[in-house]
Formats: structure tokens, sequence, C-alpha cells
């Protein structure tokens, strides 16, 4: 580039200072970094961001040339976003700042020549004030404009590197010569050592420095800018004074960029009309008996412009990997890590509704959160693809059949191959091909039959529906929110009692041919006795669940529908799941109204007029999944009370209070009866 | 089982006669035709069905033993649903009557001792009546009851062949004795040569026939059961009349089933104290010089019972494979060819809905209609879905982008592998994922850049969107429905216009945040000018589309979307879709109502209120889109036209008539305005 002379270069008759450029290094980690900082904080801001990086000095970089064939680097990676770092023993800090674009537009749209301006006469101000005097770290910055396309994982950036011009700087004599031609070898030992220990009282402001040398002794004193006044006011005969920095260059002859901003600080703290550099290559650590690659420039400031801000002009743009002005383009597609990438990109949707549509989305919850779905066919494979565009990362499901060849079709987590045959259990197979889809999905599925009312027990199958039962409570207490996806009333019936009888919250949906219902059962608050929350699936009904499959033709086994109603009910059972889950306070016994909009009871929906109906219906206290009766005596029976259920769908009734309910009724009616016969 | 001798058994010394069981063998193609007739014709229909089956002569089978120790087999396949069979020389034909059940509970519930009875009792009726002289078929028949699970592919069976009783049938002397030890071997031999050109003049009839045999010639005449009353009355000393039957019978000793109905026959018919019999087991093809299977008895029917119709019993249900009277069950999951399974288990639900829920749905048209995706992102993937669950069996996908990584989780045609390394093109992708759900889609993936207003043209795109533009028509053309489903208002105006332009249906699904919209666009009757058909998309708007990607933030380019509204857009653009192609005329101009329910213009949904409303909006006479002018201008300047409105969206207004209209209301208000000064 302009300001670099070619690398290697050995001539020592130089009069005119040149410098060698920073070369900006950006860690995929860094952009990786910036991406989330942007989904999650940034959003659509586009406010400047204070950054770090780090440069080194070059002395652990292998000396076979005096010239090292290498840049000085500044280094960002994803640690750039801290406030502070751990610093290697040759690593300095420099202070960025982020522009980051919301479009491509608007990174082209970015007023570079202002921008570096506005940095100059910034830097200029802080030279003026003393300010740099205090924190000399002010004098070496850097700017990095970005545009984060976080869909393609393409990075646009450009650096600047602010450097304030003082037109032409003049070399005294041939200088510069290596530190060892003034200082011996060991009282350069002891000025690394005095400049350690220098830096490790303020790391941040170790990288300019003033050095002073006892002609008689060579014993070197390391102080800070903000000593150096002093220090030039103690100088003596006998004492030589020099600017000191920490000098990333690779360059034998040449100084690095810091020393061009240093120079203007002296030019117009100073106006001296000459000074002593000492740009510093070395550290005490790897600095032992070798050569050393620090050297001693003596600069004369004579012809120095740029006194006042007005006048002062600022370069520094970074050229683009052609040499020319330009910025940069990184495609990291290939290099992030798939299943990372996936990870991320698979919650980008998320993320970005927190940017504008819903500020108060707490995603993090839905990471969270556990679901069951219970069954595993079209409804529970198309609320599982729904939820996975909530974000929710955590499904179990329960279904105790396999996949048959006319499921694929639609059922979203089968395909043909999982059909073959007919010998994948549907839950497993759903959870395994979940992980397909989104690997970081915590997923497994359950092979289980749950119990129905009406469908007699013989002896032999008590075990295993125990163990069943046993099974599907403890996954619903496992779980934060559950999904009742069945295709059968009765298979309702059970994790109804279980989730009420557990405050557990449940979605239900249910399809007809051209019908459907979404519904979330009211969640009892368990210490006390509540008949004003929320209904069930059976609150509406007077006859308790009983066996509706074993009698029925293919058409009414197989739930035949519409093939528009699951997706549509799945997809309302998620959003309402999602609404019910934003909620996070239990019970939530009434209809209301959340982030995401109102938050029905339930959702009656017809496919024949293209119609959707919120609608809302209070628990019946007789009934026979729900009430306070039923309920208490599953808490205190358990599977005795359950097995009778199995057996006799009616005591169910009984026990409700239905029973006597309907007598009454019937009574009535033959009182009435009479009545009208007198 | 009880009626089967030991075979192999060879004591000539037998006197009572028994009979060889007919056993049952049904192909694998019976079944699965079995099921397309449930499915396609049957439905929930519980009528017996005549079917057919043939059963063979042994003569074929190895002859290693005298006694072959298989079963006689009556075979039903695919053929057996037809009205006839060619039949091999060997094969007979025997009647069936199917009776399907619906249920696995109707058929335990099939009162299986009356059917048999009823059979029996039809039978006696068409012996006494003369109806089995004429068609003497009509002895020797079979019922089959079936319970077919096309969810499972089990099929529960039970074949009957129904034997009218007559108590005990004793034999004259010693035998059966081998045909040739009254005939000749030559004799037989013409004697098999007549009855082969008896058969092929009747070969439904020709199981049971008569034999006249010249005493002291040998030769043989073979006649029909009709004629056989002739024959008897010509008998004369000098020959024997022989009562022929083509019998199954592998035992040597004992004659097969259908001799049963014969000696029914014979014993109601003719009231003849014994009869001679010939059980043909030879064919005058497989019979050469060896030695016959053929055999000769001499019944007895002095202690035949059973006279009236009252009195007769009938038996003839089979055993099961244990031996036992019982049903049969074949699990044929397994045995089916995956991919025909598939194919078929596909449809099941379809066809399902034919059987009660809309009987006039056009399985067939759905299976041929060929749809066009435009777009293969959430909405794309989505919809194919849906069309795949309601028959649709052609789709092509057209999309420009690659599957990203964060594509999987809302767009169900997509997983993790097709999004490594995003190389893979979307509309492919879709494509080859759709035949992974259904190996008998037709579909694939066009990656075509629908060019859209606003965006300019350089000079060296005009190649390439010259071609997208030509390769999108003509798959417009040739598609029947077209799905609007691309992410921007702008890359929908071209379609909008060749659809138009074409007088193709056109389906719309667009999401906002929390907010749907799906519409048919109006179909032109492209005749005359029509300013009264429904409106498309652009038809509200006064501004032309343009541009309104280019410059905006990522939330806004990823189109931020509840992740609920897509599946529910989807599902309702695939439900209004099939409701039109059921509606078959176009144009559909009106708001109308169809076989689905109704058919709207337009379905605006709100997530926000779970809410849908289905809307009609008319077509504006001076739309970007579908205006006549537009329309126009487009079939007269094509590519020129378009290229143009690629340039400069502002012309379009111009031509279209907007830009008049917009000044001519400008020019009102200003005037407006100035009344108002006065
Ligand atoms: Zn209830
Ligand atoms: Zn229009």
């Amino acid at each position: 580039t302009m300001e670099t002379p070619t690398p290697g270069a050995s001539s020592r008759a130089i009069t005119q200072l040149k410098f060698q450029n920073f070369s900006s290094c950006v860690d995929v980690s860094f952009w990786h970094t910036l991406s989330q900082k942007k989904l999650e904080e940034f959003k659509l801001s586009t406010s400047p961001v204070k950054i770090i990086g780090t440069y080194g000095l070059a002395s652990n970089l292998q000396k076979d040339g005096k010239s090292l064939k290498v840049p000085a680097r500044v280094m960002i990676d994803e640690g750039s976003f801290r406030d502070s770092k751990v610093l290697d023993n040759d690593a300095f800090l420099i202070e960025g700042l982020l522009m980051n674009a919301n479009t491509v537009e608007d990174f082209k749209a970015f007023d570079k020549r202002k921008i570096i301006q506005d940095a100059g006469s910034a830097l200029l101000e802080d030279i003026k004030s003393g300010a740099c005097t205090t924190e000399p770290s002010k004098l070496n910055k850097y700017l990095l404009l970005t545009y984060a396309n976080l869909k393609t994982h393409r990075y646009v950036y450009w650096f600047a590197f602010p450097a304030l011009c003082l037109g032409d700087i003049l070399l005294h004599g041939s200088a510069p010569k290596p530190v060892t031609d003034v200082l011996k070898k060991d009282k350069f030992s002891s000025l690394l050592q005095a400049y350690s220990a220098f830096r490790a009282k303020s790391p941040k402001n170790a990288s300019y420095f003033a050095v002073t040398i006892d002609k008689k002794t060579g014993q070197a004193t390391i102080s800070s800018l903000s000593d150096l006044k002093t220090s030039l006011g103690n100088q003596t005969p006998d004492t030589t004074c020099y600017f000191g920095f920490a000098d990333p260059s690779t360059l034998e002859l040449y100084p690095g960029w810091p020393l061009r901003n240093y120079l203007a600080y002296i030019h117009h703290t100073y106006n001296l009309e000459s000074a002593q550099i000492l740009c510093l290559r070395d550290t005490a650590d790897s600095w032992t008996r070798g050569s050393t690659r620090s050297i001693l420039i003596d600069v004369q400031l004579t012809k120095a412009t740029g006194q006042s801000g007005a006048t002062a002009t600022t370069k520094g743009w970074e050229m683009n990997v052609k040499g020319r002005p330009g910025a940069r383009m990184v495609d990291l597609k290939s290099v992030f890590d798939p299943k990372m990438l996936a990870k991320t990109s698979a919650d980008l949707n998320l993320k970005l509704m927190r940017w504008r549509s819903l500020p108060s989305l707490d995603t993090e919850l839905l990471g969270k959160a556990k679901c069951l779905m219970l069954g595993s066919g079209t409804l529970g494979c198309n609320v599982a693809r729904t939820l996975l565009g909530w974000g929710i990362r955590h499904i179990t499901f329960v279904d105790n059949g396999r996949v048959s060849y006319s499921n694929p079709v639609r059922q979203p987590l089968f395909d043909y191959e999982d059909s073959i045959g007919g010998k994948s259990w549907k839950a497993e197979t759903a959870a395994r091909n979940l992980k397909k889809i989104c690997p970081s999905m915590v997923s497994e599925g359950h092979n289980i039959t749950i119990p129905m009312p009406g469908h007699r027990l013989h002896q032999s199958e008590i075990k295993k529906v125990t163990e069943d039962c046993k099974q599907l409570e403890s996954l619903i207490v496992s779980h934060d929110l559950i999904f009742l996806l069945t295709d059968s009333r009765e298979s309702r019936w059970l994790p109804s009692v279980m989730c009420a009888a557990h405050g557990k919250r449940l979605i239900n949906a249910a399809l007809g041919f051209d019908t459907l219902v979404v519904m979330r059962h009211g969640v009892r608050d368990s210490k006390e006795k509540s008949s004003t929350h929320l209904g069930c699936y059976f609150c509406n009904d007077v006859v308790a669940p009983t066996d509706s499959l074993s009698d029925r033709t293919l058409d009414q086994q197989c739930t035949v529908t519409r093939p528009g109603g699951a997706p549509i009910a799945s997809a309302l059972a998620a959003e309402l799941a999602i609404s019910v889950l934003q909620l996070r306070e239990v019970p939530d016994s009434k209809m209301t109204e959340g982030e995401l909009g109102i938050i029905p009871h339930q959702i009656r929906g017809s496919l024949r007029k293209f119609e959707l109906l919120p609608i809302t219906g209070n628990a019946f206290d007789k009934c026979t999944a729900c009430s306070d009766a039923i309920v208490q005596l599953y808490l205190k029976e358990s599977w005795k009370f359950v097995f009778q259920a199995l057996n006799d769908p009616k005591w169910l009734e009984d026990i409700s209070g239905l029973t006597a309910m309907k007598q009454k009724a019937e009574a009535l009616l033959e009182k009435d009866d009479w009545e009208l016969d007198d």
C-alpha cells in the first residue's frame, strides 16, 4: 500500500519517515458474535458500539530476515465485544468503534470521508485538551463499518485506522538505528524489565510512554506521558529523553502506524523541532541475548503541518484485498460449523420478531419450555412443526401406532421410507425426524397406549396398562405444556384428568370433517375448589367418554378430514400455546389478552365457511374429567380409580354427580308431565 | 379335516363315500383389488358382490404317488372381480358371492349358519326348478365373508363351499376303479378329445356333463345335462350312461367336493337308486399314454335323505389353519410392494371422503391437476403439503434461492441436511423431497428469478431475464392451477399479468406479521372486455409495484411472521384452490358456493384476533396488473412491455390509466380547495 515501503528494503539512507500500515484481521468468532449481538441486542439500532482489538509486537515472530514479511495486524475476535481482555505480553489494546448498517445500501451510504474526518477532529481535540496525555490509548483507535447479512452469512466491512496528517516528517541523519547502537545489551535488558513493570501497572495506556536514559550509567527510566513534562523539566545534560511507543511494525527501517498520531501529539503538545523516538519492538520475555528489533528514530518536526483542527486532514481507510480503497467481504457460510449455524439460524425469524413486532417476546422461555405431544399423527406432526418455528426446542412424542403408508402425505414428520413395511413406531420416528430438521432439538418418542374408558381391561393387560399410566403421568408432570392431539374422544379423557389434577397447561385440538376445535383447558388452582375456572373438552358433555372406536367403519376410524383442517388447527394450537406460555402466570382462568393478542379459551373453526370463532366455556361442576369429585378421587385412588373408569364409564357419571343430575332432570320432567295431566 | 380321509390311504375296500374338501387359495392381488374396490366402488355398501374363482384338475400335478399330497384348491385373484376369465385347459370356473363387512365387529356378527342355509335352500330351489339342468355351474358355488382393514392391510376372511347333505352315500361293490378298467386307453383318449370339444362350446357349464359309452365299440359320447334325459331315454342295453364331472380331487380313492351337490341333483332330478359317476381328472392334453387318474364310482342313493328344502341341511364352512371352524387372517403389509402400497395408501383419506362426507368429490380430477408453486419457501412448502393430502400428484416448484440454515424449521419440505453449506436450490430440493414423501409424485423444480418492476435491468441481464420470462410463461400455460407464494409484492406482478392474460386460475397467499390474505384472482373471459370480474392482488393499489426489497433491514427482508401464519394461510390457499378446481367451470367470476362450502374471493385473517374474514373485491379497471390496458399490451408486446415495466414502474401507472385518474383526483381536490376559499 501507499504508506508501506517494500518489505525487506534495507537501505539505511532514508530521510523521509514512512509508516507501516495496520492490517485488519478478523477472526470468524467476531462475525459470529456480531450476528448474535445484532439479533439479540442491537436489533435495528445503528448506534456506534465500542469494541476493542489488539495488535502485537513483532518480537515473537520468526527473525530469519531483518524485515518480517508479515503485516502489522490488528486482531478482532469474539472478545472484542467485551470491555477488557487478558493480554499476552506482546499484545496491546486498541479501541474501536463499530458502526453496523442494517442494509447493504446503508453500508454503501456511510459517509466515509466525514466519519474519518470526525474521528481525526475528535483526536485533535483530545490531544489539545490533554486527554491524550492522561489516556494515551486515545491516540490509537480504529473504526469499523460493517454490514452483516445474517441470512447468507456474508459480511461486508471496512476498517479505518485514523491518522492525522502532519505533512512530511524528516529524519535527522541516517537513522533509524538499532537501539543497541546506543544502549548496551544489559542496559536495554533492564529497560525492558522496567517497561514490563510499567506496563503491568496500566496495561491499557502502556502503548505510549517516556524513556529517560542516564548517559553516564546507561540506566533507563520509564514514565507515563503525564509524567513526561516533569521528565523533560528534569532533563539534564546527563540524560536523554525518548518518546517511546509499542511498535507493531515488522519492517526493519520503518515504524508502525501508532507513531503517526504520536508525532502529532508530540508536535502539538510540545512544539518541539525534533524528537527522539524509541520504537519498542521487544519484550523482556522475548528479548534474551539476541539481536534487538527495537529501533531509535530521530525525527525533525519543523516541516510538520496541520497545526489546527480545521486544516488537519485524517487518513486511514484500509485498502481492500486488491490494494484499492474499498470494502472487504467475507462469506462464512462454509466456514461456520453447520450445526452451530443451523442452531442459530433456526432462531433467526424468532430473534427478528423481537426487533420490531414483538420486543417483549421471551425467546429464552420458549427455548426452555418442554412440550409433550399426546398423539403423533396428523395433528402431532403439524403442531410440532409450528412449535419448531416458535423456537421450542424440547418436544416429546407419545403414540402407540406405527407409521403406515397413508401417513406421510398428511403427517409432515414422516416420509415414504418411514412407512415401508409399517415397522417404525410413530413417536420415535417423529422425534428422530424432528432432529433431522433441527439438530439442536431435544426430542424423544414414547410408545404408550393411552388407556380409554370403555375399552374394558383383560386381567392380562393390567400390568401393561399400569405401566402406561405411570409413564404417561410422569411425562405430564415433567413437561410444561401438554398437547392433546389424539384421534378419539375417549383417549382424551385420562390426560385431561391428569392435567387437571397436576395443574398442567393443556392445549387440545380436535378435527371434524371440515370443522375444528382448539382449546386450552382451564387450569385449576389445586389448593381450593374452583368452579369458576375455564372448562375442559368434556365439560359440555352429559355422557362419560366410552369406546367409540371398535365398531367403526374405516372412514370413521381414520377420522377423515379435509386436508387443510389439520394444519390450521395445529397452527392455532401452537399459537394459542405460545400465547399461554408468554402469560407466565398460572392459573389463567379468564379470557384474556397478551402480547400476541387475545387468548381465547376455545377457537372453533369451519372450513365450509372459512370461519374462526373464539369462544369461552366455563367449567361444568359435574364434568367427568375435570370436576372436583373426579380430580379428588384420581388424586386419592390413582390407578384403582382409573381401572374402574376404564371398565365402567357409567361409573364416571355416578361419581361426577352427572347421574344424580340426570335423574333429577328426569324427575322434574315427569313431574311436569304429571302437572300437565292435571 | 373331518371330511377328508388320510391322503395316501390305499385300501380299496371302502363302502361309504367321502369327499375331498375344497381349500381356498387367495392371491395377494385379490386383496389388493378388494381394497381398491372398497375404496372406490363399494365404499360403505355391504351388498353381496358376485365374484368368480377357479379350481383345477389334478392332471398336471406331479404323479409320483397315487395320492397327490396337495389339497384341491379354489383360487381367487384380481381376475375374480371380472365377469369372465380365460381358463387354462385344466381350470374350471366357480362362482362366488363376496360379503365384505365394514368393521371387524360386523364381520363377527355375520350369521354364518343362516348364510349357508340360505345358500343351500337357493341351490335346492335351483335343482328343483331345473335351473341347474340348464346351468350346471349353479351346483358349485362358494361364499366369501371378508373384512379388509385398509389401514393395516390385514384381511379377515372365511370361505364356504355350500354342500347339501344327503346322509350316507354307499358304494356299489368295491369301487371306485380306474376308468381304464372299463375303457381301453384309446377309447378313453377319444373320450377326452370329445370332452375337450364339448367344453370348448360352453366352458362355464362344462364341469358337469353326461357320458354315454357304446358297450360294443367303447365309443364315448359327451352331452350336456339338458340332453341327459334324452340320453337316458336313448339308453339301450348296448350303452352305459355315466354322470361325469370335472373332479378336482387329488386323492386316488375319493372324489372332490363338486360331486356332493351333483349327487343331490341326481337324487332330486332322477330319483335314481344308483348312479355311475365318472370323476374326470385328466385332460386330452395332459393324458397321453400314461396311467389315468380319472375314476369311476358306482353310488347307491337309496339311503340318501334331505328330499325336501325344509330338511336339507347345508354344510361347507372352511376350517381355519388350525383345522377348527373359524376365520382366517392374512397380514399383507410386508407382502405388498411398498411403492404400490404407498401410492394407494396416500389416497386413502381422500377415497374415504367419498364414502360419506363428499360423495361427489372428483378425485381423478385432483390426481391429474397440475399445480405450479411460484415460491418454494414457507408458503410454498406448506401449500404443497396440504395439496399432497388432497391427492394432488403433480406439483412444480419455482424459486431462485437456496436452502439456508434458517429454512428447515419453518419450511416443511427441507431438513438440516438440505441446508448444509447453502448449496441446494430450493425449488429442486422441494421437488426431490416431495417425492421422498410420496414416490408417485410428479414433481420438478425450476431455478427461475421472477422479474420485478423497479429492479432495473442491466444490459447484461437481458438475456437471462428473457429466458426466465419465457420459462415462467410456459410453466404458467402448462399448469392448471398457479399458486403465487413469493415474499414480495413486486414479484407477484408479472405472474399476475401472465395469469390474467392466459385466463389461468391463480391462488395468491401473502403474510403480514400476524395477518394473512389468501385470494383467488378473478379469471377473465379473454374474449371480451370484462370489468365486472373479481379483482387481483393489485386491484386495491393506486401505486405500481416497485422495488421494495433492496433497502430493507433483515427483519423486513425475511418477512418476519408468526410461525402459525404460514401453515394457516397455506392450508386456506390449498382448500380454496381445491374448491375452485372442483367448480370446473371457467370463469368463476362470482362469489359462489361449491360442494366444499363457500368459495370466497379473499380470506383475510388475523392471528391477534383468531379471526378469518371472507370478503369480495371487484376488479379495478385501472389495475396495474389485471386491467384490460395492461393485459392487452402484454399480449401485444410481450417482453418489450415487461422490460419497460421493470425499468419504469411509473410507466405502468401511465398505461393503466392510473396516472390520469390521480391527476384528475388532484385537480378535483384543488378545485375543492379553491371553492372552500371562496
Ligand atoms: Zn371438564
Ligand atoms: Zn387487478
